[in-house]
């Protein structure tokens, strides 16, 4: 096995990601200097992923750092931010190679020149565990204007972007068959390893949402901290409550195909997580605004149910019976990660 | 075993450390957002530690917090910085309990205390792996100052904060005795368990630094970049020598204690890291105006050599001989690793 050094692997594979950022000092200073432009905000994240956990040893390397960034990157987007830098730590073990880093650098740079993001400094160091990488992104916003999951109020209508529960369900497919088609369970794996964070609509959603975040840990749970933090802004004390219609959650085809074929998988769509879709609510008259945005963004944006005064999140078929399914969502670890969806 | 599930330990543990940063929201959003003041500049640095590797499975987990954030606001002191905010990523395996964790968020408390510095964001995932952190520091240095490593100049006299080797021989005091006494030995322990980042110096130091670092992974090692970074801003090229009197490095008594009990151990004085004090380079006629600032800053500062034109860092005797050891410093995995200092 070859691997290289520290710094060689800084300097070969990561220092040309910094290229565009002159207070990157080509990852060689104790910590990058950036200017926050006038009239913007700095916003800020970090999420991790661990191999076992967040993802397979054998997935592509590209793939699992392009999901690194991409988790990132939809909360920047759920905030209403663009992206501006990224500080990378990677925890390696001796059995990753030169070739495995590669791709993951690889992954990056195809990332970095997608979303225009220089990877601006990290820490690189060895670990006997498994390959752990956490990211931390920065964005910019214009002042005053950023995104917030609190702020939803009665009457909103909720919305979301591109389809629900393809990730899910594309993880079920990475596991063994789901029974459709092979050029579906492509599509629903793909959007399970690389997802599309809504950087062309989160902007545009500025002075539209009234809250917003990305659908991470499931529909059903994300929408719940939406409920739980309504009126928190304004002082209201305790949260509202979200009534979703069933049949109006949008599904991809190949989604649609796997219910078919096993209808109780539509629990995988409500509570499983992955999507990087956005999740915001509106007043009623904004659809029309939100729509165009969307269209420029090249995004679809469906509406499917409403902010309501009783706390919970309900789930009501078309008759309005409640369909609400046990499961929430995902949970990181505690008692319901015996239940946990990932690796 | 009793853990907290996710949501319960970021609300109870580590929400309480956002409080004084409004754009944090009660780590309750996907990101923070927050103000840069005007004429400041951002800085970002991130250092990951992994159990077995930069601690000790038994290591008090208030001190492995500590560290965390001290070795992390150091690299701002280097860049002339001042703490603004962290954004914490804990990757925590099953066996890490809730008394742990209590204990490290009581340490991340004591130091978000000494060091004014909101916890404003983070991950917290489970890994099958050990226990493993990520902390990325947010600093501000007033726009176009910041300390770089870059801009050692010939002629600059080399200065160091504190006292040089305390960390290394702190880690062998760990391992076993040193044969000083058990009050030396446990100064040496504290200065490895818990490094003081300088920062009522490193701020002070601008417009007198040439070029500024941290001494984290040793004393030669970290002189080195110094050395290959300077006049890469002026496009010099080649890069500078450091020629260090070894009789001038500062020690403490301790330190000076356990050499004399074993001279071999100057070479971990010389090429052992995790010191965290400031090596600076500056001008001859500033001395008077660094050491002011050092009084100040209630650190002292000792010249321990000049910049030269022939590049590499030599170690020379009071007789003006060669004593530079062959080991040169830490890195975190690669070639060198079989010689690694760390557990």
């Amino acid at each position: 096995m070859s691997r290289r050094g520290e710094f060689d692997l800084i300097a070969e594979l990561f220092a040309p990601l910094a290229a565009s950022t002159p207070g990157a000092y080509g990852l060689t200073d104790d910590a990058a200097v950036l200017e926050v432009p006038a009239g913007r905000s700095l916003v800020a994240t970090t999420d991790a992923i661990v191999a076992g956990v967040h993802f397979l040893a054998d997935d592509p390397p590209d793939l699992v750092a392009r999901k690194l960034v991409r988790v990132n990157l939809s909360d920047l987007a759920a905030m209403g931010a663009t992206p501006w830098g990224m500080l990378l730590t990677a925890c390696l073990p001796r059995d990753v190679d030169d070739p495995w880093l590669e791709s993951f650098a690889a992954g990056l740079k195809a990332d970095r020149a997608e979303f225009g993001v220089d990877l601006i400094g990290g820490d690189t160091v060895a670990t006997p565990g498994p390959a752990t990488f956490s990211l931390t992104a920065l964005g910019l916003v214009p002042t005053g204007t950023a995104l917030l999951r609190r702020g939803a109020c009665v009457g909103d209508v909720i919305v979301v972007s591109g389809t629900i529960g393809d990730a899910a369900l594309g993880l079920k497919a990475c596991r063994g068959s789901l029974g459709v088609a092979a050029a579906e369970a492509r599509f629903l794996i793909d959007r399970y390893r690389l997802p599309q964070p809504r950087l062309g609509l989160g902007p545009r959603l500025i002075g539209l949402a009234h809250a917003c975040l990305d659908v991470s840990d499931g529909l059903l749970q994300d929408l719940g901290h939406v409920c739980t933090l309504a009126g928190l802004g304004a002082g209201l004390g305790a949260g509202l409550g979200a009534d979703l219609k069933a049949d109006l959650i949008p599904l991809s085809p190949a989604a649609r195909a796997a219910i078919v074929s096993a209808p109780e998988r539509m629990e995988s769509v409500l509570a499983g997580g992955d999507d990087y879709e956005l999740l915001f609510t509106i007043a009623p008259e904004d659809m029309g605004r939100v729509e165009s945005a969307a269209a420029i963004a090249g995004v679809a944006v469906t509406a499917i149910g409403r902010m309501v005064a009783a706390p919970g999140v309900r789930v009501l078929d078309a008759d309005g019976g409640d369909v609400t399914p046990a499961r929430r969502g995902y949970r990181h670890f505690g008692p319901e990660t015996a239940e946990g969806k990932r690796q």
